[in-house]
């Protein structure tokens, strides 16, 4: 009992050390344990189950958009990853390799798929023949690995599970349509689930994906300031198509080359979702894809019918995803770990309450307390869920909007940078030397050109030349 | 339309050529295709739909058993693989070793898991402390590899995907209990969801897994009589508890090793789904499983109200998981294509249905064709659907019945399993020389020690000795 008084008790406050909280969070709240892999980590049940409910969400609106489902290889051959030369600089430098077998040396070494482009465009040379082919919409869930120094838990990860998606279509507008369809199934899904909103944009020639045309991104802001890149869309054009020699006959019988896309998201949302909602008390979960979304809580057990009373409102409860925790701990213990773990809802019933017909509904966002009768507590529940998944999104587009700043000045955006943390919109001349200045001398990265672009000023904030974009830049995980 | 129409007729007959009868199904029918990567398959979107199908009726089973899931990571370092001895000598000669990440050489190699025992031990070994952290139910799901010399698509890959169960318990009593719990969920979801009887029992000393003290089967019968290993579930007892540590205090506070179990069906199980119920003309879906249950097909698409009324039949049946097919590919292509790719259920309608307010109904499994008023089209298309199902179930238990072979004598024995293929069951005396010899001499390895058993005769049919156990033995993939 001391033990587990303890484990509750033991978080770092979240405005004291923002990365120390970060993993205390993922430890207590059980999403994560570390493993002997260095840079590896177990996914435990209470992480894994929020990625279920983040991967059935997302994969009815990928199906809901024509998409379909296949699985390829882990193993990319060395000189298939090489056929693309831009990809294959991006990520050789970043790839486990496989070079053994059983006893037997490998004639060519395999790596372990840091993405799947190559792979994907392999198998569409193989199957694309004529236009009735067209398009191909296909998603794979997977993990991957990316050689990385260092790492965090869903942040950066050596090997992390992710989806992407990989389609090829007859021609350039219906590749741009869907790498833009994509960025906002993202951007609705974040809003719509995670409860967290997200700035759209495209990514600047330096941040884009190895291989890509465009790359487009969502961005979203952490409650320390930071942004993170939470999900990306890559327009690819006929680049791979060509490499690959991926080409259908068009109705009139000639030989085209395809247009490409690629996207994806993975195990990081799950550090989005601590990083916007968490606090000191712990993970807060947006009801939507909470795995627990009712915690039933009996107060002084013991006493007669108070059990029986708790395990029935539970069971009227079952629509939702409900559990009674009548294990021998104290309320007070069992309060502060629900709340450690981000049920959105807590249901205290005691004899009192008994007495009165009636239970306390406790916000885990709020910490609100709502006395509800228990004629209507189905009602009540359901109401209660849907209104904080609304109310966290509102929070968290309230804190994004205040933290956005506009600055036209260079000195003023260095001053303001290390005063400050958010996302600060300046022009931008489109220069990459202006945004390596600005890296170096403001400490911020360009996160993206906004789709919903504001005039700032007419000239680029750090060379005065003429300005061509609005951009977001920010310190980013 | 030449193309297409060669494409549904070349296939080998399933008695001419058994295994190229398979490798046609499982091309033709767009379940998979071969990539360059040596072993490893494209599970392309016909095939993997299957597999999400297997895999939410298996995962709602191990969850309704109180399981949960968990992501482990996909390497395991050599140092934690050489923990369990016999473990290591099972797989190490099979594993694929990675021995640089990007261009640095790993001072340890990492093998890419060919199953996460020694993983989930380690994990177990920091999470289990108290009587009050057991037992620990989990699951994964996830691809393995092994290093396979002969591999064919579904049945021995060089990668494949499948769950694996891991649990540790207090007690011997409960690892065991268990172990055949499993056993029992895998042998009822080949029953229910894959239309597939299996026989249940338990693997001999030199069948057994790498680690095991006994390991449990479930093995089915294909239609070319040979036999499929279709799951397996292992009672580890406390081997692997010692060789990593994991101990928890019981209530008077003694230090106790957990007695541990494992179990894993894979993509194999699509496999059996081919050799049992499929024929001359493609695949053919078991309805609980398949990813499309009901294909409607226009007849005479041009005339007038028949495209309309075939989309009013489709949205009626939007309860199943239903398609209409309005390509413009001719009616009878269509057939064969949808029987190719083994729905169940083909509904007609053209012109004349339409006079008589019908549509005709047409089973894949027999053929059947029943005309049906539209009146009561969704009804007669569920109980349709059922009906295949349970006619499925009820042939492929016949076609096991009709080859089960009991024979007392070794030189009959040889004879028959040289004449016949199914299983035959005999008694053994339990030594390994036995089962060893008739392996040699009659072709045949043991299946399993069935847990029905029945007394053929009182001596090993080998070597004369008093016998033990009957045993099924069998020729197998």
């Amino acid at each position: 009992m001391a033990d587990q008084k303890k484990f509750v008790e033991e978080i770092t406050s979240r405005d004291v050390d923002f990365a120390k909280w970060y993993t205390d969070i993922v430890k207590k709240a059980e999403l994560i344990e570390y493993s002997s892999v260095k840079g590896c980590m177990v996914i435990r049940p209470a992480g894994y189950a929020i990625w279920e409910n983040i991967q059935k969400n997302l994969d009815a609106r990928f199906k809901a958009t024509g998409h379909q489902n296949v699985y390829m290889p882990m193993f990319i051959p060395e000189g298939l990853l090489q056929k693309e030369k831009d990809h294959v600089e991006g990520f050789a430098p970043e790839v486990a390799w496989v070079t053994h077998g059983g006893d037997q040396k490998l004639a060519e070494r395999l790596c372990v798929r840091p993405t799947s482009e190559t792979l994907f465009c392999e198998h569409y040379a193989n199957i694309i023949h004529s236009y009735r082919d067209l398009p191909k919409l296909y998603n794979q869930w997977c993990s991957v690995v990316r050689w990385e120094k260092t790492t965090r838990p869903f942040l950066r990860s050596l090997e992390f599970l992710w989806q992407e998606g990989h389609t090829a279509h007859a021609t350039e507008e219906d590749a741009r349509e869907e790498t833009i369809k994509m960025l906002n199934v993202y951007a609705d899904f974040c809003e719509e689930a995670l409860a967290i909103p997200v700035i759209k944009g495209q990514k600047t020639e330096k941040e884009k994906f190895a291989g890509a045309v465009e790359t487009y991104t969502i961005e979203s802001l952490m409650h320390d300031g930071k942004a993170l890149q939470s999900g990306t869309t890559h327009y690819f054009g006929d680049g791979f198509a060509r490499a690959f020699g991926i080409r259908y006959s068009d109705k009139d019988n000639n030989l085209q080359y395809v247009h490409q896309t690629s996207w994806g998201v993975s195990t990081r949302l799950i550090g989005a979702i601590i990083m916007v909602h968490g606090d000191d008390s712990g993970l807060v979960l947006p009801p939507v894809i909470a795995p627990v979304q009712v915690v039933v809580i009996p107060v002084a057990m013991h006493k007669e019918g108070v059990l029986e009373k708790a395990r029935i409102v539970a069971s009227r409860l079952d629509g939702l995803r409900t559990v009674l925790d009548d294990s021998d701990n104290s309320p007070g213990w069992k309060f502060s770990e629900h709340e450690m773990k981000g049920v959105p809802l807590r249901i205290e019933i005691g004899p009192k309450d008994i007495e009165k017909n009636q239970a306390v509904l406790v916000r885990r966002d709020t910490r609100e307390k709502i006395f509800v009768s228990l004629e209507n507590i189905e009602t009540e529940a359901s109401r209660l869920l849907d209104k904080i998944q609304s109310d966290m999104l509102s929070r968290a587009k309230e804190m994004l909007l205040s933290h956005i700043y506009d600055v036209a000045d260079f000195e003023e955006l260095c001053r303001q940078s290390s005063e400050k943390a958010g996302f600060f919109r300046a022009m931008w001349c489109g220069d990459g030397r202006c945004e390596e200045k600005i890296k170096e001398e403001a400490g911020l990265s360009s996160r993206c050109i906004p789709f919903e672009q504001k005039q700032i000023s007419d000239k680029c904030i750090c060379c005065g030349a003429p300005a061509k974009k609005m951009v977001y830049w920010g310190k980013a995980y």
